[in-house]
């Protein structure tokens, strides 16, 4: 790999201490960092190398399960490790960091490849992007990169304003734009999974599939950041971008090759093809929820509208759930359900695969009526596959019943997404970012949901806190014929299979 | 269920001891058996009811799992079993008999609903039906059941002449052949898992299955068997009706109704389109075996010529492979091969159903060869099913590896295939059981390599106890690009996984 130096904005902040210094570490004992490499930590606060040095290390033995007590090792890793006090706002502070940058890589005769990773409020990306460009820092004689996290843009205008600033100064091949779903190993997996193993690729079609269940579901509420949260709402902090993404990723079509390019291409084939909705339709495809007071594991959570920082009349969407239809060859006629919600009862993101059910009133045998098999795609927080078939129960003659065959993968085995990502940003590969042309078709999609939104042309459904979310979003299936297949309540102990469970919304 | 008499010959044997018991006891704690149900067990040895009694006591103690120490409930048990000493070759004993059966079901009011259980030696079936018939036990009002057990015939033309014998007294509905692998919980369950689940129906044909392996190996020896076994071989013992039957199961389509007539029709299809073998071909599909000694478990083991029992210079094979091919439109093409073994490295019998793999050298990633995707069906020492598919190995990058998808039935769940057998044939249904057009095709398929062998014109290949068999076996497959998928070697930690495995047999 190049030999290159990290410019990290916002390297005081949250993102930085819990999840890039613990994917930058983690890297380093997976020996997959290049031999030369630097992390410039830039921040308005002022701090010495020594300072940051403790920051960094202080946040990995926090956050990284795997930190070694051993002084060589740490030291080692902490000697890249260097800060630079900077107001981003400020063109010429941009000059003293380049100074430094400069300075460093002469005299480690590194070539001037720079990755500059994006850790600020969204406000700052174009003002930054910009700065560099500008600053010494723009006219590096190696490549450059940069990775900016969510979100991108607050609808479609915004987020083609923020897109043309930075394609001012970096060319999209450049840009790396990180949405953590698609860093997690089951959502890698999905092209494996769908393309490498001949009977699913048999299967993976309108032919055979009923109907596909994507589910993003969070106990928790909105913690400290209602501040974003209140003005975004889970269309945009979860809907738009890291679901869509799922959706993608389950229903692409095989690429010629395992590019970045062709994945993409493949991506932006589904997008395409996804049904519009009009603005009049969206009541009737999407619902909205918000979780009102309620029970988390038998403590008392307060409704979204007491939460500190959230209007008491806030109309915001904390649960979304819709149905989409891709009118393409292999889709057509396969309802895509797609729901997220916080201060759901359970914490899961999963893809339930329905297949076709010829039998269930055509089994040659009174009274059994076979359940649907299902492929169950497990994203978080366990990864795993699971497959429900019918079985004969050996004791109980000839009665069928669902089993579950899984596979579970060893936990310790599975990197964290910032670490996977990260290592695809040092080497180029891009394939796991979200490309300017997805993300922009994404917005496109969503727009009259969140122009139904804002105009109150959808309903806002409460939900008790510690439920499965509105009873709406339960009818939305039942109107097709189907139901959410909900986890199975030993989860926890290990069993990845899902259920079909009669709906005890007590509602508000 | 109508009140019934249950009459077993051979009733102080070793096949009643271990099986037929227990069997019936588990059926009585399960509440299966009618509430009129009475035992008498017939044997050459003089005892009292209390002498048998006890010695059904002692039976189940040591051989059922479920005993429970409760007088009253055993009381309850035992008082079903009579005895009646008789000499099954004299017609008056039958009289004797028949006297005591009627005596308790006329005190009873029990129908004179009769099932006759033979646990005696071959030559003795067609003497025991002729003398039923011939004694007053031949004009009973209710029906009348037989049960008999393997081995049926020695070749097509003995078993053809010992049907005939027990025809002329039983009609076809009235015999339920045993054919204990037909009660295993897993082969019973195929026909749900083939039937009852949408996505193997799509799978099941010679479009998407390269190739069945039909495996079951002991890793016993001869035992007490060598004056039978000497002159069977696992040809005729395990071969010609366990095997074939697991071929038919496997293989059969959906029938109309699943009905005995019905799933049997199917069955037969499967034997009739079964490719002749001709005498001079059978070399070239069938191989046969004979251990030599080796190691079993760390152990010494003796080779079959110096069994016990054994002549010293046998040719009986302890081991045979065989590939058939069905020339039917869902089968033509695959090839199915089975192989049956003593003393071989492992105890299991496993359906293994290796689904085509157009990937292997077409995967759009150089250097990946994606394993084929293989369905398991675990039917024995444990039951389970499982999936091989391919995923993304989550640590080292992109690395594609097979994953194992299983379940595995709670062994404390399963029956033993003897009483689901038994309850079958009280409640008279003939499902499991091999009738008598299956075993006659059976024989028909069999007889040219049994004429093969007995003429020396199969090579007899030694195989080195604790072994996978000869090596021949393996080039059997290969010649077609193929290779066995042995078991996991972990399969005792509980992992169903198989893997396909480079032959390591030293030989002889």
């Amino acid at each position: 790999m190049d030999g290159m130096t990290f410019i990290l904005f916002g390297a005081t902040g949250d993102l930085a201490k819990r999840k890039i210094f613990p994917a930058i570490y983690n890297l380093f004992l997976d020996e997959k960092l290049p031999r030369a490499f630097a992390v410039f930590g830039t921040g308005r606060r002022d701090m010495s190398d020594e300072d940051f040095r403790a920051h960094v290390e202080q946040s990995v033995k926090t956050f990284s399960r795997r930190w070694e007590d051993d002084r060589d090792r740490a030291g080692q890793f902490l000697s890249m490790f260097h800060y630079c006090a900077m107001d981003v706002t400020q063109p010429q502070d941009y000059g003293k960091l380049a100074q430094r940058i400069r300075q460093h890589e002469q005299e480690g005769k590194i070539p001037e490849n720079r990755i500059y990773s994006l850790s600020v409020a969204p406000e700052l990306f174009g003002v930054i992007a910009s700065n560099i460009s500008a600053s010494e820092l723009g006219s590096a004689t190696g490549w450059k990169r940069l990775i900016i996290e969510k979100p991108f843009g607050h609808d479609l205008q915004s987020a083609r304003d923020l897109n043309r600033s930075l394609r001012q100064f970096f060319d999209e091949e450049e840009i790396f734009r990180i949405d953590h779903y698609l860093g997690k190993p089951m959502v890698q997996n999905l092209e494996v999974l769908e393309f490498a193993n001949p009977i699913l690729r048999t299967l993976w079609n309108n032919q055979h599939i009923a109907n596909v269940q994507i589910t993003a579901s969070e106990t928790v509420g909105v913690e400290e950041r209602a501040g974003y949260y209140d003005k975004a709402g889970a269309i945009r902090d979860m809907f738009q971008n890291h679901l869509l993404q799922l959706l993608m990723m389950t229903a692409m079509q095989m690429p010629r090759q395992f590019s970045a390019r062709e994945i993409r291409n493949e991506k932006i084939k589904v997008l395409k093809a996804l049904r519009p909705l009009r603005q009049e339709d969206v009541a009737a495809h999407v619902v909205r929820g918000q979780y009102g007071k309620g029970w988390i594991n038998g403590k008392p959570a307060a409704a979204y509208r007491d939460e500190p920082g959230v209007d008491r009349a806030s109309n915001t969407d904390t649960f979304v759930a819709a149905r989409l239809w891709i009118d393409n060859a292999f889709w057509s006629g396969v309802p895509f359900y797609i729901r997220t919600g916080k201060r759901m009862r359970e914490k899961s993101t999963r893809i339930v695969i329905e297949f076709k059910n010829p039998l269930r009133d055509a089994y040659p045998v009174r009274h059994e009526k076979p359940a649907p098999n299902l492929l169950v795609i497990h994203v978080n927080p366990y990864e795993g596959v699971s497959f429900q078939l019918n079985s004969k129960h050996p004791g109980k003659h000839s009665r069928i019943e669902p089993i579950t065959m899984e596979f579970a993968a060893n936990a310790n085995d599975v990197p964290e997404a910032y670490e996977l990502l990260l290592y695809d940003a040092l080497r180029g590969d891009s394939t796991f970012f979200a490309h300017w042309e997805e993300v922009e078709l994404c917005w496109k999609w969503v727009q009259p949901i969140l122009d139904a939104f804002s105009d109150q042309r959808v309903p806002l459904h409460m939900y008790e806190a510690g439920t499965q979310g509105p009873e709406t979003a339960f009818r939305l299936l039942e109107e097709d014929g189907f139901s959410w297949w909900e986890l199975n309540r030993h989860a926890e102990e290990g069993t990845l299979g899902v259920r079909r469970e009669a709906l005890s919304v007590s509602g508000i």
